[in-house]
């Protein structure tokens, strides 16, 4: 499944050693063909890892053969010595896989920022992972490219004929600006590169684009769609978009429900916006405030915190005219006090916050989580 | 001191029933002129509390004769009737004070937001309170407008003849637009109206406005400067607008040191930028970057965090170039590695962020604070 439940695919995950505990690190997705078409999205990070800079380059092409990605180092602000460490990794890959190209194999990187790779375990782990390569390794894919994740996320959607799958990994660090943390696509649907483009974007911009767990955007996010044309099918557009968004949208709901340390599940619907750009600042806003994050924590519907996160946008509304629901309750009505918090019932994960801006018709919805002592925690044990 | 270190000022602190807890609750500071000269900065939430419209409104005519400061409430999302609760208080002060007239009478209010204010309580208190108005008063004033602080904020200058002192509190919900909390300054300089304002501009915008302690910016945020004129000294103007600063940033340093839950004081220097605005860009954006400041707490110098942080501003930057110190060690060099982690001392409560962007001349000085299990519990135990 995972990744290599459209045809045409063959991956491994194995422990090369980058990891000190022994943990699976190391991930090889191969595309066999017939096509090798592909696009990515990037984080909008300015500060961006080596294997960012790089992979970029390489969906310029349209062409992707191969992607290699680890955990447990991110090889960000590692210099050029970094980045010929990602040039080495990819000669590697190209290398032990009969036919391939250097400038036709993506990599990704996730983990500490501000530590070079241990390269004299990688490069042997690429022969290793190369000598596992199977139809049917995509779960050990997904595990290998965990960091604090609990879980492995892999999703699929099978259509008339072809299919889309994919893997992802991310639990801290979650507000892209684009695309979010590492995740790799996957189908044997015969799409050209521009289209697969297209279709990744759409499908990002309202899945992982709309996930801000913690408001802190990584400098290695990577979403990779590569299709090889296995199944002979050329699907209708919009049903391509579709699938791809139903797979990047399961993917990101994962993140959510795996983030570090949270209790809660936080679906945010900001609707009668003026614009979806508005309804997104908006939604954002309060995605981002730590008070209201506490408070959801401790199951306490503070709407005025809401009010307050809304207040310090630029969207367009009348304080006197917005409406919050939380758990369909309207606890403000018109700015105000509205229907008795005592009736809103917060003992489950998922807490769903309606913020009605009277302003429009446009909506937007924005999925993050609540700030915990846990949070706190696992982000100031280690060094992560 | 506080309030009544100058000369022509009165003031009071009093328990009136608004808290539960029967602590003090309310605090009146009366100018007795002869001048009543007056300025204000208030929030720049668009989601105002009816005391900062009522006041906004005072103000605007350049005198104030009294402010009334409640804590127990911050009368914000109330509606019409919260408005007509404001106004109610006003006029109960000009009712009681001789000679007042309830335009010039300023209202400040703090606590839960969305909570009508107990009128029966807050009325009989401001008899109370005028009935104990003392020219050494300013002390307990501080008191009574205490919330979450675990201390009361007060500080003053003496010059040559003449003195400002002051009054703050605010312990979260620390991320001024334009003011925080809830601060009176008092001078008997005889300083008119419109200068006032210019030297509570200027002063605010390098001290209140660059306290990002949770990124929470408040409702009700009020900052009030008042002249009495009683010393009869008019002041050099550059030497009245430093006097005003070095008290705002006396008190917003007192914030910081007390924010709700923090075991760190962040000072974030942001150097060689192209201007002052994108150094204070670059500053708020580390200064909230939770897992930065969940490192801090945990006392790990991780200067990755701060570069993905400056990596999500438009400040004019190259990656390749930026330096990072932490308490004066340069962690980070071109953009990459530096010197040792090790070397740097992160025991004590003050921690020294250096972020040189290598751009430009320009500076800024932003302070914040760590994000700490004691904070999360502090906001999700109970509505504040």
């Amino acid at each position: 499944m995972s990744v290599t439940a459209a045809q045409g695919f063959l991956a491994a995950g194995i422990a090369a050693g980058i990891k000190a505990n022994g943990n699976p690190d190391l991930a090889l997705v191969v595309n066999s063909g017939p096509r090798l078409a592909a696009a990515g999205v990037f984080t909008s990070n300015r500060v961006k890892a080596a294997p960012v800079v790089w992979s970029e380059q390489v969906v310029k092409g349209g062409r992707v053969s191969a992607v290699i990605l680890n955990s447990g180092g991110a090889n960000a602000c590692t210099g050029p010595l970094g980045f010929q460490d990602t040039h080495a990794t990819a000669e590697k890959v190209a290398d032990v896989l009969d036919g391939h190209s250097a400038g036709e194999v993506a990599v990704a990187s996730t983990g500490l920022i501000g530590v070079r790779l241990p390269m004299d375990k990688l490069l042997p782990g690429v022969e290793k992972a190369a000598a596992e390569l199977t139809g049917h390794g995509g779960e050990k894919a997904a595990i290998a490219i965990k960091t604090t994740d609990s879980v492995h996320k892999t999703a699929q959607v099978a259509k008339d004929g072809w299919t889309v799958g994919g893997m992802a990994k991310g639990a801290g660090m979650l507000a892209p600006g684009l695309a979010t943390m590492l995740a790799v696509l996957t189908t044997d649907a015969d799409v050209p590169a521009e289209q697969l483009d297209a279709a990744l974007r759409a499908a990002t911009r309202t899945t992982f684009d709309r996930v801000d767990s913690d408001g802190c955007t990584s400098t290695n996010d990577t979403v990779l769609l590569l299709a090889s044309g296995a199944s002979g099918v050329v699907p209708e557009a919009a049903a391509f978009v579709e699938a791809v968004r139903e797979v990047c949208g399961d993917l990101a709901r994962q993140l959510i429900g795996d983030a570090e340390g949270a209790s809660k599940d936080i679906r945010i619907d900001v609707i009668n916006a003026a614009t979806e750009d508005e309804a997104v600042e908006v939604g954002r806003s309060i995605a981002r405030n730590n008070l209201l994050k506490c408070a959801l924590h401790g199951e306490d519907p503070n709407w005025g915190r809401v009010l307050s996160a809304i207040g310090t946008t630029s969207a367009t509304f009348d304080p006197d005219r917005l409406n919050v629901a939380i758990n369909d309750v309207w606890v403000c009505k018109n700015g105000s006090v509205g229907e008795d918090r005592e009736l809103v019932d917060m003992r489950y994960r998922e807490v769903r916050i309606t913020a009605d801006l009277a302003a429009g018709t446009e909506s937007a919805v924005i999925w993050s989580n609540d700030l915990t002592a846990d949070y706190v925690h696992e982000n100031s044990a280690y060094s992560s």
